[in-house]
C-alpha cells in the first residue's frame, strides 16, 4: 500500500512500527527540583566526537518545560524486565517518582536502577520538528549494564532474540538438513542455539500466515486471548498482549470499528465476528502446530511440551 | 561504569549498543542519475503533523553530496532476512545498485524489494549534529508489508521475539509452576507461546553468566566458533557471528588486544589465553544446558533435541 499526498496517521504509526527500537525513560530535575520522566523511542546516537544523542518529545508534553530548563537530562535505555518503568513513565502522574527506585546524577538528574544503560547528557541544543521538540543532548558519562533491553515493534513489547549462526546446515548432508547423528560441531548440539534457530524458523513459517488474516500481531493475540478467556478487563488483556496503553487502545479501537470486540462495563468480549476470526486465528496456529510436528508422536509432542513448561518454570 | 568528561569512544559505541534498532538502508538518486545507498540505524519519526522522520550520515560519507541534492530520499527498513542488504550498502563499492532488486519511486529514488516498509521522504532540513549530518524528510508515501525485521543490537544482527504472555503461570498452581495435566487454557498448550517463554526464560538465566566474563555476547561468540572450527577467515567467522564487517572488526582488534585470538595469513584462530576463554565460555554453556535439562532423561533430551533439529530443517 503506498498512500500519496494525504497521509492516514493510524496506518503510518503502523508503518513506523516496522522499525524495531529500545525504549527509554529520559529523566530530567528542573533548577527548582521538579523530576519529570518520560518514556520515549525516539533515541538514537548522532555523533562520537563530540558524543551527541537525540530524541524527540511531543510539543504539548507538560515534561517539556523541564527540559528545556535543566542543565543535563538522563537516557535510562530499559531492560527486558523493565516493562513496569515503560507503562510508568508513559501515564500522567502528579509524583512519578514517588515509588521507583534512582540515585542522583549530574543536576540532580534522575538516574533509574536496572536499566541495560544509562547517559547522562548536558542539553545541546533543541530543534523544532513538527509537532515535537529533537532535543540534542552532548553525553558527559554512562553506565553499561549490557543487560538484554525491551524493545517496541509494531505497538507491542517485545525482546531481542540473538541471531544463531547464518549456516547451521553447512556441514550437513546433501540434502542441506542437519543429520545429528553425523554432527559433532559443538555449536550444532547446543540446545540453546537450536531452540533459538526452532524459533526463528517456526515464526518465519507462522507469521506470513497470521498476518495473512489482515491483522497485525498484536491484534491477532488479542482476539486470540479473548476467545481463550472471554471477558477481560483493559488491565488483564494489558498483561496478556504486552503492549503499552497508547498501542492497545489504537489496536481496541480498530478491533471495535471492524466489529470485532465490544465492551460491556469494564469488560471487553469478542462480536460474533470477532469470534470468527478468532477461530480463524486459531486454526491458523493450531494447523501449523501439527503440520510443523507431523514427524513426531504425540508422546514425543508431550515430551517436549513439558520439557518447554520445565524451562519456563525455571527461571 | 561511569566514564566522566572524556568518553572512551569504544565503550561508548558498546554502550549505545544497548539501545537495539532495526536498520534501514537509505536511498537517492542525484539530479545528474547517480544513486546511492547507506546501512544506517539512526533512523527515527519525529513528528506526525506533518509526518516528519530523520536519521544521520557521518559528514565524511561521499554519499551525503547526493542526499544533499536530491529532493527526495528513501528509507528502506530491512527485514529479517535481508542482511545481506545490510552488509551490502555498508561496504564502498562504485555501482551498489548493479545487482539489486529495486523499483524506481519519486526523482528516481531506488526502492528495494522485499523490505518490512519503505518511505518515501522529501528532504526538509539539514541540520549540523558534530560529526554527522541530521537529516529530517517529510513524509510523502510509504509501503507497509509488516515483515518481521532485521534488527541490530550490541553490535550483532538479531531478530525480534514477540513476548509471551506477562503471566503464562496465573491460573496455575500454589507453587506458580504452569501444571499442564491442569491447564485446559490453549494459550498454555501452544508451543510456538511455550517456545518463546522458554527461550527468555534460558537466556535470562544464561546471560548473566556469559556476560561475568567480561565478553560481551558476540565477543563470547567469536571465541566459542572459533574453538569448535579452529581457524576461519574474516569471511566464514562473519557468517558465523552475524555482525558487521564494522563491529566485527571492532570486536576482533578487541580480542586481538586481550591476546585472545591472533591472525595467520587470512584465518584467525585462538591463542592460549583464547583457548582458556573459549573453555570457560564452553563450559558455563554446557553447565547451564546440563542444569536447565536435570529434570530429563538423556533421551528425552535427545527426543527435545531432534525435534529441534526437524523444525529448524522444515523452514
Amino acid at each position: 500500500m503506498i498512500t500519496e499526498n494525504n497521509i492516514d496517521k493510524l496506518a503510518f504509526r503502523h508503518a513506523l512500527g516496522n522499525f524495531a527500537t529500545g525504549i527509554t525513560v529520559m529523566t530530567a530535575t528542573s533548577p527548582e527540583g521538579n523530576r519529570v520522566g518520560v518514556t520515549a523511542n525516539s533515541f538514537n546516537s548522532v555523533s562520537l566526537e563530540p558524543a551527541l544523542i537525540l530524541w524527540s518529545i511531543e510539543k504539548t508534553s507538560s515534561s517539556f518545560s523541564v527540559f528545556e530548563t535543566a542543565s543535563h537530562f538522563a537516557v535510562n535505555i530499559l531492560a527486558a524486565d523493565q516493562m513496569h518503568l515503560s507503562n510508568h513513565f508513559a501515564k500522567r502522574s502528579d509524583d512519578k517518582f514517588a515509588a521507583i527506585d534512582f540515585e542522583e546524577g549530574r543536576a540532580n538528574t534522575p538516574l533509574l536502577k536496572g536499566c541495560a544503560a544509562t547517559f547522562q547528557c548536558e542539553r545541546h541544543a533543541v530543534i523544532e520538528g513538527g509537532d515535537h521538540w529533537i532535543i540534542i543532548g552532548k553525553v558527559v558519562a554512562f553506565n553499561d549494564e549490557g543487560k538484554a533491553p525491551l524493545l517496541y515493534h509494531q505497538g507491542s513489547y517485545s525482546l531481542v532474540m540473538p541471531l544463531g549462526r547464518q549456516n547451521p546446515t553447512k556441514e550437513s548432508n546433501t540434502e542441506n538438513n542437519i543429520d545429528i547423528a553425523q554432527s559433532d560441531n559443538e555449536l550444532n548440539n547446543y540446545l540453546y542455539f537450536l531452540m533459538i534457530q526452532a524459533i526463528r524458523s517456526y515464526q518465519a513459517d507462522y507469521q506470513p500466515k497470521q498476518l495473512g488474516t489482515g491483522l497485525h500481531t498484536a491484534e491477532a493475540r488479542i482476539l486470540m486471548s479473548l476467545k481463550t478467556e472471554q471477558n477481560l478487563t483493559l488491565e488483564t488483556l494489558s498483561g496478556q498482549v504486552n503492549m503499552p496503553d497508547h498501542d492497545l487502545q489504537d489496536a481496541i479501537n480498530l478491533l471495535q470499528n471492524k466489529g470485532f470486540i465490544s465492551k460491556q462495563g469494564a469488560d471487553f468480549s469478542l462480536q460474533d465476528a470477532g469470534k470468527e476470526m478468532a477461530t480463524t486465528l486459531w486454526k491458523i496456529a493450531l494447523d501449523e502446530q501439527k503440520h510443523k510436528f507431523e514427524n513426531f508422536s504425540d508422546e514425543e509432542v508431550t515430551t517436549f511440551k513439558r520439557m518447554l513448561i520445565d524451562l519456563i518454570n525455571q527461571h
